[in-house]
């Protein structure tokens, strides 16, 4: 397979006249897709009924005969205002009651059936007319899903698509009474059209009705985005993608993702490390212009999973951004270095967000290939520089992990409803155990927890996993490798109860006494190296198989069979003794990686990757800031 | 009088079958009160007027029989969902307008004359049927005022009841007018229908009329408890309770506490710590597993005061809770620490809350004495040693204590709406005298402002009381005893307008020049020791009765006759050397105590508690962290 | 020209009876203003068109016959609660869509047409009854416009002014479409009436959208204020007067000003300094007796331009305020200090807020010349000694500047609408330009940027300035001295889109490359002395004129004939490098002021002001804290 570069365009904010140089100039610089339409709903359909198809048909013949592909995105992000007069109650509804106005993206509620019926009209229209285009190559539904805080809507639509939603589930209203543990605090309801959304009440709603409205929530984007999928099946062969957004877990990915045929990402390093990064103001500090070595690489090893194996960088930062509280520019290179890291990973493609920057409206900060005066800007150069990189590299082929790493959507939803601890964050637990494995050289898979098919892993991870499913339950149960699980796995079942199970998944004769979480600065030291911190789970000293205890002597480590348990989150030394012995328990080897340094497996190569500021001596090799280096396997 | 032990029960949550086991077992681990019924309306009344007692007769006979005495709860703080369809407007209406949503638990409000209509009738059906049950041994009306914030409500019904209120109060509305300074700004009424809640106002509305306000929401708490109080005591002859929650001040402790027989409180030392202290993160961080040393000391003499000598713990802390930003395990002992501090404060009876901890709902979290596995927790261990120590310890009676510090309802409302600077809060300073008089190892009464009589005490402290009634004038008249009072003390009327009074509220010759807010490193330094911080008023240079000044020149302790009155607000250096000087002009002996050890007085024993978490020597003996030390005086 | 003093006074809030002694005081204070009215109409008129006016007759005739002059306010900033009840939909509405209620002030929609006839009746009632009376020597119109954050309302009748707006400003929705760059995001609109306010939008609405709300907002102001100018113009030949607020910036003062004769401010330093200051704590803690040393004079010299040369201090701080989230006392001697300062800037007259503090209400904590108690305060005697002083001190003159420093409404709104990132605050770059010139000893004058004639200067400096008007452009290129532009001049055209010039506009050989913004530690240093922080610019290294570059050898400083321009935000170090630099070119002389001590320049005298906490030594001379010294120069 061919990896290959790309470019977001809008061809109606340009005068028609400078499409063709455009064109040109994308194909000279090693471009070969091109995404355009994705926002372009107002200037097709102007007004209701009334199509303007000319300068889109036209868009893409001069893009299409330029030698590009063109990925054609469907326009429902963008609802013009007419729409909005028609539908007025189809606007989302906020969390403190109030209709999310016209005048910017995404204001629809996905519970909306109007909007739904608009969406897969327009859709149709799309498809009858580009379905076949020989130069329509791949297709994006709406865009970025969820963005600006948009699955969730607490409007009528919602609340009564909710209460349908609950009633199929759960048939009987004592049923869910029962499922919610209504009997607590008198919530016990008589009807499902009782049920309101858990938004404004008097303190927190039932943890079992949240995670429930979180459920239908992303369900709603699923089927939403199948009503669009299953349109254009009807009248096209090429691919159908989304570009999700990162660092955002409102709905589950894999489900919409089980729909489409590649998945893909927008990938901003330096934009998510100021807005999305959990991490402290050193770790920003240092990592300002480069991005966080991890963050995006964990994307990339998500989204490959997300896709089946087929994935994508839609959107790639190519300078300073717009919208995070502060927008440097990356360190020359670092276009670049994101760049490979995601071929690394299996990026089919990678497009650049966007062509020329726009010197109007929301995004006229946000840097492009071109300068708005058409003038290159750097990130042309360095994407010209992959482009005749990617010439002289040979296929490279993607790495088969023997390491998985479980990520789940619903657990992340769970622990939001129920932290018990401010720092605990289900998707900075994971993170923590990926930069660990990173740390120590390795090129890991994400999985989902419904996966079928362990037997190619020889270690999984499911630290934070809320419920063992069936399926994951039977193949951990005949899976020979090891097992590292905790803190905070499969502590409730599927309605958000407390599990009997504890560490017991497994059959660990294991007795929790108390979980506990942590201060900021309080610390549960491990006499062999590290300590837990922000949660602890105290298992009482009469449990087998403990492994490693702490400096109070309650057991940290418990192993049953191939089974380790951890009774705590583990600071970053403890978090590498520990992966390492499990490395070791598998006999994969393993490096100590320099702080920014990190290395990615294919099929064929190893790449290394300095996200630090300074240079990096590695092997004997002097590694400049930003430099992608690879070699032979 | 038998001290005694209880815990929280919730038969509801559990099959019948498991009643009995749990009551043997509760009787057997020493306990005597389980608390039931206060959430359970959806059980009794499924459905208006559908009555369904059975199950409730069962456990209280299951419980009885065992030997249990039954403390039972009305069920008001939980309307079931088919209250809220009937009356849609008995929910609470929060400051933006929105009406407070049911889903979790205190939904209503207290104005609203529907809702009142009905709680009375569900106290009178619970009257009826338990009012002379030998089992049914004391009485808790409604649950924890004002958790979540629900004292004060926007609503409809708010409104008209705060005017008709007001009409009550004033008569006249030109009276209204005078008495807030309407004149200011033009907002004079021209009639009380004008009158609207002090919410969403361009800025800050008028204090007079938010103290108003403060007023009006408190009394309807009072009202409201008084109609269950009435119609309760047709039926009974068992003392009614209510259970305060902690750092609560939105309502009068003591008018609702006037109408009942005790005063009960639930202590939470770890939760509170995290979520209300104003501590930094230095304190918080070394009690963080032990809670605040004088924070439940405080309330404990306080609801001594509000039970009018009766007081009870109705929750206490048995382990982690769910509901703080952290929340740790307490230490190994402390659950006995503090169970022992509450009766050497002279509490009748501790209940931990809850028997077990359920698997389900909002407090799954929350710990219990036994596991959701009916296992024992660390807190039915200590539970049972506090069981078998009473048994050891004859009756120590309650401290006859010659120090009162005065706490204010009313002045935290005032100080709350004018500051005058961020760090003042009422609570505080009275807390930071407290913890003076502890550091000096001191047994203190806290009292009303309204308290008839002063005559046992030799030592009185009125910091920041807002105004002095003409009760405690009297009272202060014809005192003996030192008076230590300032700052902030009596410097408004009843109706918030600057008093005439100031210092010179007992007729000192002391001219106010300014009063001052500092920033919190802003200090103004004391040659005698320590300085003052965060609150100052400044004196003119003739002002009489100087004692000492700051190392300006500036009067800092004004003494006339037997009142002394400070112009600031003392650290704990100025605070402890100010207070030794006020015992020892009363020959009250005291000793400084190591950080973390506190000392309280009964009859006839002195109590050692070490909140710290390292052993502590005092008086030649060490103690041990969590440790409880008791000695015949 | 006699410089003078005076107060503002409140007879409606005392009795008649003590009008006479407080007038008399007043006059034997040294005071010869006294300002009344502007928030008594529920006392002039108290049901609507049922007028009261012989209190005020009687208040005027007793101040004037005293020896005083009367300021006499319109009423509108405090409409009566019968006004609201008239026409309730008056409120402003906020940005989530709730109506401010009454119950403070300036409740009052800029946009309401109802309100602007009811405040021209009120406006023509005042003129008619005391345009021509010989005591009435000044009149106030409403008060501190935008204060409380009223500028900007959500109602109905702004939608629809909005609307209107817009339709006259643009005539074709397809012209507007264009200017906003509509297609973006298909936000294309098909009829003004389409068009809402951009609040509650689901992420950022397009900042043209916002900038011409701002716009529309801000000439709500204008034109409300002009309809009262316009009625009075017809009844009085005194001046027309309004006090602006300190740090308000969301509307243009310069085009309210045009429309008055007299531009005066509300000058409250320590308020300032804890409330709207974006500088650090370190500074805070420096300055907290004595108010940051350059805020207060740089509003000096901005509402001399407002006032086209005619200026006062309408309401000085006296003492300590009751708003700021800290309210110390001011140093003694600051209330002097701050006095002459502003005289020394120019100030015809300074009044002090208030005469007698307030017992009740909102201000009731805001001290006054008077204390409650009517004995004399601190700020009185600063008062007399200012008086005597004057007396005794010629007329000094305004100083002539060569420095002139542009500050535009316009582009803090753009700036605040789109900072690109959190440091980046149009006021705060105008403010630091200001501190290095103050640093360096010299006087300055601020200027808008539609100032029609240049020649009188010598440097003129334009940072930041978001849009160059054709007239600023015509004046600067045929201005014979320095201008120092940038960072960001110039970036924008009128309708927010990035414009093609950037540095260029000056007709730069400059390409600019990207701009990014920077987090608060992360640094660009430039060798020859300091570094950029907050923003920056980066130019190719093929720019011409390039003066000075950055360690990594970006252009920092490019010159084009006497046009400099700045590529970054400069620290205080290269700020006072690149000033001095400035005027170095112009051979202006300057002199390092220590930290604290500021100098300006009159036409005869130089002033020296002492803002330090410590004793300065400057030429020789010791200078105590909050000391004011002047020389003949």
């Amino acid at each position: 397979m061919k990896r290959t570069l790309g470019t977001c365009y809008y061809p109606e904010h340009w005068p028609e006249s400078q499409w063709s140089e455009d064109a040109a100039l994308m194909k000279a610089s090693g471009l070969t897709w091109v995404r355009i339409g994705e926002f372009s709903w107002s200037k097709v359909e102007p007004t209701q009924g009334k199509l303007a198809w000319r300068w889109l048909d036209d868009a893409i013949d001069v893009l299409g005969k330029a030698g590009l592909k063109v990925v054609l995105g469907t326009p429902t992000a963008t609802p013009p205002i007419w729409m909005v007069h028609k539908w007025p109650d189809m606007l989302a509804v906020d969390e403190m009651g109030n209709p999310r106005k016209f005048g910017s993206r995404r204001h629809y509620c996905f519970s909306h059936e109007g909007y739904r019926t608009e969406s897969e009209r327009i859709a149709r229209l799309f498809g009858e007319r580009y379905g076949s285009h020989p130069y329509v190559a791949a297709w994006q539904i709406d865009n970025e899903y969820s963005c600006h805080d948009t699955t969730v809507s607490y409007s009528v639509a919602a609340r009564q698509g909710f209460q349908r939603w609950l009633e199929q589930k759960y048939l009987k209203i004592s049923t869910l009474n029962q499922a919610w543990g209504n009997v607590f605090w008198s919530m016990e309801y008589t009807a499902f059209s009782d049920i309101d959304l858990p938004n404004l009440t008097v303190t927190e709603a039932n943890p079992s009705h949240r995670l429930d409205f979180s459920r239908y929530s992303s369900d709603q984007v699923v089927g939403y985005n199948r009503v669009q999928v299953d349109v254009l099946r009807q009248f096209t062969q090429a691919p159908l993608i989304h570009n999700y957004m990162g660092r955002i877990t409102d709905f589950d990915h894999y489900k919409v993702g089980a729909d489409l045929d590649i998945a893909s990402w927008d990938s901003y390093p330096l934009g998510f490390l100021e807005d999305r990064s959990e991490e402290g103001d050193a770790w920003k500090e240092r990592f300002s212009k480069q991005g966080d070595p991890d963050f995006q690489a964990f994307h990339h090893d998500l989204y490959r999973t997300v896709g089946k194996g087929r994935w994508w960088i839609m959107e790639q930062q190519p300078g300073p951004v717009n919208w995070a509280p502060f927008n440097p520019a990356p360190l020359p290179g670092m276009v670049r270095l994101w760049s490979w890291e995601a071929f690394a990973h299996g990026a089919e493609a990678v497009c650049y967000f966007r062509w020329r920057q726009a010197p109007f409206a929301q995004e006229q900060m946000h840097t492009g290939l071109l300068k708005p005066n058409s003038q290159p800007a750097r990130g042309l150069h360095e994407a010209s520089q992959v482009s005749a990189e990617l010439e002289s590299l040979p296929e490279v082929g993607t790495f088969a992990s023997k390491i998985a790493l479980v990520f789940d959507y619903e657990s992340d939803w769970a622990w939001r409803i129920q932290p018990q601890g401010q720092s605990f964050s289900y998707f900075s637990i994971v993170l923590d155990f990926y930069r660990g494995l990173r740390r120590l050289g390795q090129s890991v898979d994400i999985i989902s927890p419904d996966t079928a098919d362990l037997d190619s892993y020889q270690v999984v991870l499911i630290p934070g996993l809320m419920t063992l499913s069936d399926t994951l339950q039977q193949q951990l149960a005949t899976f020979k490798g090891t097992i590292l699980a905790g803190p905070r796995t499969a502590s409730k079942d599927t309605h958000f109860a407390t599990s009997s199970l504890g560490a017991q998944y497994a059959g660990f004769a294991a007795s929790l006494e108390f979980v506990q979480s942590l201060r900021p600065n309080s610390l549960i030291t491990l006499p062999a190296g590290g300590a837990f911190h922000k949660w602890h789970e105290t298992y009482s000293h009469d449990t087998a198989g403990v492994v490693e205890t702490d400096s109070m002597g309650v057991p940290a480590l418990i192993c049953q069979d191939n089974i380790w348990y951890l009774a705590g989150w583990p600071d970053a030394v403890a978090m590498d003794r520990l992966l390492t012995m499990a490395l070791d328990n598998e006999g994969l080897s393993h490096q100590n990686m320099p702080v920014g340094l990190r290395v990615r497996d294919t099929e064929t190569h190893q790449f290394l990757f300095n996200y630090d500021k300074d240079p990096v001596t590695f092997d004997g090799q002097e590694i400049e800031p930003a430099g992608v280096v690879w070699k032979r396997k």
